[in-house]
């Protein structure tokens, strides 16, 4: 193809964004992690909201509501951290369903303050209310960041190395293991906490930003696959994945087995590149930088998995041949 | 009774906020209209979140989007108003449900799009998900306010007269219109407007806190009789609220004349007393301020309707009797 189309998600946005009136005092806006406002002090004041329901983002079932408070304020956080910066203020909207119990929507909140104190980020208010369908958390971050250091989708240039921290394919692999619905080897129980209790990069963030080397950054929250569309689109470029580079946790290998054992088969680089919710972050930066940064993120393990290219095609090379990369998950 | 109770909604979010990690760098916290935290340069940002639901908050057989997306907008920005500030910039999450196609998504950003025209208000991000539920809207708003400006619910004190800007129960009116499900006389259209596209009192609310003479202050989303058992709450006060001082709008007169005629009897006082979502102001000031403030809030009405006491009990004098006021609309 001659160049990225949006993700159907992403190109409703696009024109739900266009029917506003023209941003006034915001220095990014619509399209990145996060929005920045500039600050009268010159810092950046970073904004980020999610909507998370019942049966779209999480099932009831899964029984961990604690879990289930910490995961939803831990992926705003990560949208601060994908930008470099550092969170400080959360409100937290609640619709329970009518079958929810006080000692319910406690069991939630205590997980939120768990993820809260971990982070340090100050929950300042919020809204409950009985919701009419399903269990519905809307959550909405603040973070700062200096404008010398804030990172964008919109920076990558050709010739950059691309970058992911961590393993992928952990969070995809936790959910096969949830919805599998029977007891998994405790060797899998890695792969569910990370899809139950994602660890934001909130510290590695802060030391890339800080490097002064990255040129463009994001974090994984729809797979690698619908996210560097996003930083490609961003940044006006392409890019070529390398299949065998991409650092597909052992855990997931582990569980593709145990599933296709079960009758469900699965495919671990499938799971890597395109499951969700890794909430790793995925960056660029100069090739010649890979040991500066490595050091400065250790020991979170960084690996290169590509390269960006001027073309505006998404390529992916699995060590014979070169085929466009497309797939991941969109909510459209 | 010897004292103030908790309404179910609020008694919950007490509990819930007991969860939290004690803020550590938050003016005022859970409880208010907005939440406050200073800023470097002294002044103070306000956040406020809201969680809309079909069929909690409104019912898509009105079949007014455009409306449902500015009064969704609208009633965030009288939270800021509420608080003496001004709002600044909004974020919007937004779960769509299955049937809901792109125009109907783009007729519902239009009118948030209306009203953050109307008030300056800048939006600059969010989040589109599809919905397993009903429509829903969580949108959170920014706002600023001078640390000398800010106005609470916590300010009241005994002998403080009790004033309400605007007129009373039209929003309540409107829905019981919207409700009967039969074409109304059109001087009722006033009051469905009134529901539907509900104008919060922005620069009002700015001339009450530059006054100077204003000791609390609030917005009337859940009827003055449940708000007003908040305010009093936070201030540790009580208050008489006398019935016939009510400004009951003759929309709403009108309005329970005609139901009644219907078979559907209401009684005006009563949506005027626990009916919600008028979103004028709620505030308390020493008595002979009525003069000064009313001249600075000219040509919106402004109505002395009780007095602050310090007996922490709520009470109505209908002319004749004192009785305890204990009604209004919770979520829980």
């Amino acid at each position: 193809m001659s160049g990225l189309q949006l993700p159907g998600e992403d190109a409703l946005i696009a024109t739900l964004a266009g029917c506003l009136p023209p941003s006034r005092h915001t220095r990014l806006a619509i399209g990145d992690d996060a929005a920045a406002i500039a600050q009268p002090d010159g810092s950046l004041l970073l904004i980020t909201t999610d909507l998370l329901m019942e049966d779209v983002h999480f099932r009831l079932r899964w029984g961990d509501l604690p879990a289930l408070g910490w995961k939803a304020l831990a992926q705003n956080l990560s949208d601060i951290a994908a930008m470099g910066g550092t969170p400080t203020h959360a409100v937290i909207a609640l619709g329970l369903p009518a079958h929810f119990t006080p000692e319910e929507a406690v069991a939630l909140y205590r997980g939120i303050a768990e993820m809260a104190r971990e982070s340090a980020t100050d929950v300042i208010g919020g809204d409950t209310i009985r919701s009419s369908g399903p269990l519905t958390l809307g959550i909405t971050v603040l973070g700062q960041v200096s404008p010398a250091e804030i990172l964008t989708r919109s920076g990558a240039h050709p010739g950059d190395a691309l970058f992911v921290t961590g393993t992928l394919g952990r969070a995809a692999a936790g959910l096969r293991v949830l919805d599998a619905g029977r007891p998994a080897p405790a060797a899998l129980a890695g792969m569910v906490a990370a899809q139950l209790r994602p660890q934001p990069r909130l510290a590695a963030a802060r030391d890339l930003a800080g490097s002064g080397l990255v040129t463009a950054m994001m974090d994984l929250s729809d797979g690698i696959a619908t996210d560097l569309h996003r930083l490609c689109l961003s940044s006006g470029v392409g890019a070529v994945v390398e299949r065998a580079a991409l650092p597909v946790d052992q855990g997931v290998i582990d569980t593709c087995r145990w599933l296709t054992e079960m009758g469900t088969p699965c495919e671990p680089g499938t799971l890597a590149l395109g499951g969700g919710e890794d909430f790793e972050l995925l960056f660029t930066a100069p090739a010649d930088a890979e040991d500066t940064l490595r050091a400065r993120i250790a020991p979170l393990r960084l690996t290169r998995v590509g390269l960006i290219t001027e073309s505006t095609e998404l390529l992916l090379h699995d060590g014979v041949n070169v085929n466009p990369l497309n797939w991941g998950f969109t909510h459209f």
